[in-house]
């Protein structure tokens, strides 16, 4: 017998579909939508239906944006000689967030990861080399996560990207901020006394 | 500057007022809705929009149902002289999934809580009493949570549907199955052992 009605059994199973939303979220989620007004409920369902059509894919780096070129590629106020690589638009944000970062991004949507079948094509890896030979570019940072798959994309970006009139570069790696040295693990540990800074 | 697009910024903001949905959860959800095929958002999007048009509450026991009666008033091989009252439609779902009640249901939609404005008129507790007057109806278990609003809105129930001719019950209150007893709460201890069962 059917118990729950098609309607939000659908809405459940697409749901549920989300990263980190099992059936029990799902379902939660879904009555609570029920609950609330028809209003919200038609809000989401048009942000979700417009979402696609209204944004792209910045030409130049890769981020999401409704403008092409990306309001931070158009913006003449921004270092236009460096470039900082991400994995994620996600990363982007991140970087933004701390208002330290003056130059421009470029997009990877990815990084190498042969087992799943994700070599230098599916990434934007050729659009990055293409970009770093136009003449402009004078320092790109490769910020990919210190992950595994994150250190392979920085060893062959920074393999295929070598030119001596471009300065290639990582984000330094060492102890988070407030972390205490003891709790720090071994990998990171030696990477903050190798990179160790002088002290001022 | 936007660095966010509007668009996305529109979706991640609706998805964060869903309820255990933060800021950074909704925002790697939209992330993700973006760069999954724009046939799934769709699909989502449609479901959203068709819910509240295509379910309605049924006038008997006030479950969400696409069918008035729902599936379960209209069935006739459960006991329509027993009525399950239950705080939520995610009870019932609980309840039915035990296979262990043949009866019906009713659903309050909430549970009596004065100082957020709650009396009997905004839960289904007068149609409740209406029901039991019917004259069909033998017995009615009261399945509110054993919280301290689901305990007043069961005196207020059992106090208003007393009638010689109805069986007024509660779900038995007790150890849950496979704990330890000495984890349990004194409460529910002293409750177990008030309702001691006898010994088969």
């Amino acid at each position: 017998m059917q118990i729950v009605p098609p309607a939000l059994e659908r809405l459940i199973r697409d749901l549920s579909q989300l990263p980190g939303i099992g059936q029990k979220t799902a379902s939660r989620l879904a009555m609570h939508i029920l609950r609330t007004s028809r209003g919200s409920a038609l809000e989401l369902s048009e942000a979700l239906a417009t979402l696609h059509d209204s944004i792209k894919l910045c030409s130049q780096c890769f981020a999401f944006s409704e403008t092409d070129p990306c309001s931070i590629c158009g913006d003449p106020r921004r270092n236009h000689e460096l470039i900082c690589v991400v994995e994620q638009p996600s990363d982007l944000l991140a970087i933004e967030a701390t208002g330290a970062f003056k130059g421009l991004y470029h997009i990877l949507h990815g990084v190498l990861s042969p087992i799943d079948g994700i070599g230098p094509e599916e990434i934007k890896a050729r659009e990055l080399i293409a970009r770093s030979r136009n003449g402009s570019v004078r320092e790109i940072i490769i910020a990919t996560s210190s992950t595994v798959p994150g250190e392979a994309t920085a060893s062959f970006l920074i393999d295929k990207l070598a030119s001596p009139d471009i300065r290639l570069t990582r984000l330094a790696c060492g102890i988070p901020m407030g972390m205490d040295i003891k709790y720090a693990d071994k990998h990171t540990l030696t990477r903050a006394i190798e990179g160790r800074d002088p002290a001022r």
